[in-house]
């Protein structure tokens, strides 16, 4: 990984510098949108229907115009090509990288998820050897995949992850490439950001998952001073809402073990991310929704869009469709006129005996 | 619905005028590709890997290019809607039929598919009522997507569907609009082939599914002249390849009783589609694969193109990949210049559960 003093500075201009890294070696992926799911977004709930958090409160009615990016269609099946891609075009950049063997020693990094596959991908189309950290619990679905894309494939335990990362760095001279906690990483995702504010006029929000802050930081990045306002959502199991609990306190947090349906969201906030969504306020809120609400939005990518989504992406939507304090707020600050809000439906790697299991009739 | 003595004829100038009539009322679905599936069709299989039927044979070896037409993201979930609104902006061309009352006594079918949503569907954009016998024991997501749409559905057991449907249109007085077998709708399901004519340059050759044979011979029609070749797609279960039987034999076989995976695609073809695909020769074969070879299939489409489309959908793309006689039969025709070959996905009309039970972990 390019060293962090050489990076460029997080800016939307470098996001922009970014984009045009990587324009031919990403897909720009399409904006799609259901009226089902517009006139659901914008219709009070039921007062029955509340979650617990809301009982007793009068249901919101926001008039919401949803603009679903599809990055479950990236390269990859997720947003994270745009990371894995940009770090390798910065990496080649680098002042005696190639002169140093580096292209011979290759990349690595400690994965179970979509930044696996990516950055297998990207290395696979540089040429480049890939050293790819997974613990041997992961899905042999995503273990597959990665594998697929020619990378060499080394088992840790689930906590020895990063030491065996940092062995295979050691004994290889590969370099590490962090799945978020890095500008490379971030200002490649902040891309997705501006095709969306190429793809819908008048585009007035977006929202993004959220797990390390990689995406998110990103895409705030590629708002600043636009006046679009930006949004992060995660699930609140098991305290994965750290990014929440972190900023309402003022403190990152660092200690979340969640085990979240939603497998992408499980990780905390990283220090470059905190940095811009914190410190430089450039995230307008964050909100945290249920398991239950995570797969009912999911289930209605699915059965009404017929997108296949994995849990993490239908984050943004659950939170538009259950959280009242988010729907207050667009109906307070949007009024009549309502929002256009981009959702970032993240990725869609999850294989169809993950899909069984987890939409499986209740014994 | 309209009668038959005053019907276009069934030519391709024909369906070029229903796809005027209906274009402002029915998606121009997009057209996607997949370059991993292109490999994998453009592969020759691995001989231990071929089905009981090709033991022995030397795998073909086509060069393929797919075009997948995504009727899955049509109005209602699949490719119904196009001729269900034909038939109704036909119904209103009728002369006397508003002035007698027809759009107070509206519509009525017999479906427990996908004609019943789309036909309900256009019933309410234009206002009038839809009567739809349904058996009972149609699953609730499709009873419920029907009735979503304002229907008025009735319930029939699984035989007396047609005497039911019978009794409504005699005691409403609403039209009957048939399914498939009638040149309004075969009409309106060509209007995708041309589209897809238009949205891919140089398309050799189109596959569909073939169940009651609207769509595949109104694609038929939409292709004459055109020297682009159509090929139809079934499943073998249980005789529900009773096209391909039929045309082997020069006979349209009407005794079929199949449970196949395929819900879609359980019916025999009618008089009209009979008609067009066999006596006027415009269909240049037909294909049949097995269940497995159609889950197989669908999980690919699921995990490589994150799209949910229903088994029905996947049994053109099953062909492709699995079918020895047509994959030879491309190499053969198509030489080393390969075909680009359109594929309908004709649906996405899945529950969740209905994925879950599918592809739930054997037992």
């Amino acid at each position: 990984m390019a060293e962090i003093s050489s990076c460029p500075p997080l800016s939307r201009e470098s996001v922009i510098a970014a984009r045009e890294l990587i324009r031919p070696l990403v897909h720009q992926t399409p904006v799609l949108t259901s009226s089902f799911l517009d006139k659901l977004a914008s219709t009070a709930r039921d007062p029955s229907e509340l979650g617990e958090k809301w009982k007793g409160r009068k249901p919101a009615s926001p008039k919401l115009r949803l603009w679903f990016k599809c990055e479950n269609f990236q390269r990859g099946g997720a947003f994270k090509a745009r990371g894995a891609f940009h770090a390798l075009e910065r990496l080649k950049m680098e002042p005696g990288w190639a002169e140093n063997g580096g292209r011979e020693k290759g990349v690595a990094t400690h994965s179970s998820g979509n930044h696996a596959q990516a950055l297998a991908l990207a290395a696979k189309e540089n040429g480049i050897p890939a050293h790819i950290v997974m613990p041997s619990v992961t899905t042999p679905y995503k273990v597959n995949a990665t594998k697929g894309f020619g990378a060499n494939v080394i088992f840790s335990t689930l906590t020895d992850r990063l030491a065996v990362a940092e062995r295979v760095v050691a004994e290889t001279g590969a370099r590490m490439i962090p799945p978020y906690d890095h500008p490379d990483i971030i200002l490649g995702q902040g891309t997705m950001g501006l095709e969306l504010q190429e793809q819908v006029e008048h585009l007035d929000a977006i929202m993004t998952p959220c797990s390390g802050g990689g995406m998110l930081s990103g895409v705030a990045l590629s708002c600043e001073g636009t006046g679009i306002k930006v949004f992060g959502a995660e699930p609140e199991f098991e305290g994965a809402d750290d990014a929440k609990r972190g900023m309402e306190q003022g403190k990152r947090i660092t200690d979340v073990n969640s085990m979240s349906i939603a497998d992408g969201l499980r990780s905390y906030l990283g220090v470059h991310p905190w940095s811009v969504l914190y410190e430089r306020k450039l995230v307008q809120g964050m909100f945290a929704v249920s398991e239950e609400e995570i797969k009912a939005a999911m289930k209605l990518v699915l059965e009404r869009m017929k997108l296949v989504i994995e849990p993490s992406a239908a984050v943004p939507l659950a939170v538009v469709l259950f959280d009242e304090d988010f729907r207050s707020l667009v109906e307070r600050e949007a009024g009549d006129a309502g929002w256009d809000l981009g959702l970032v439906l993240s990725g869609g790697n999850i294989a169809v005996d993950g899909l069984a299991k987890l939409f499986a009739p209740e014994q």
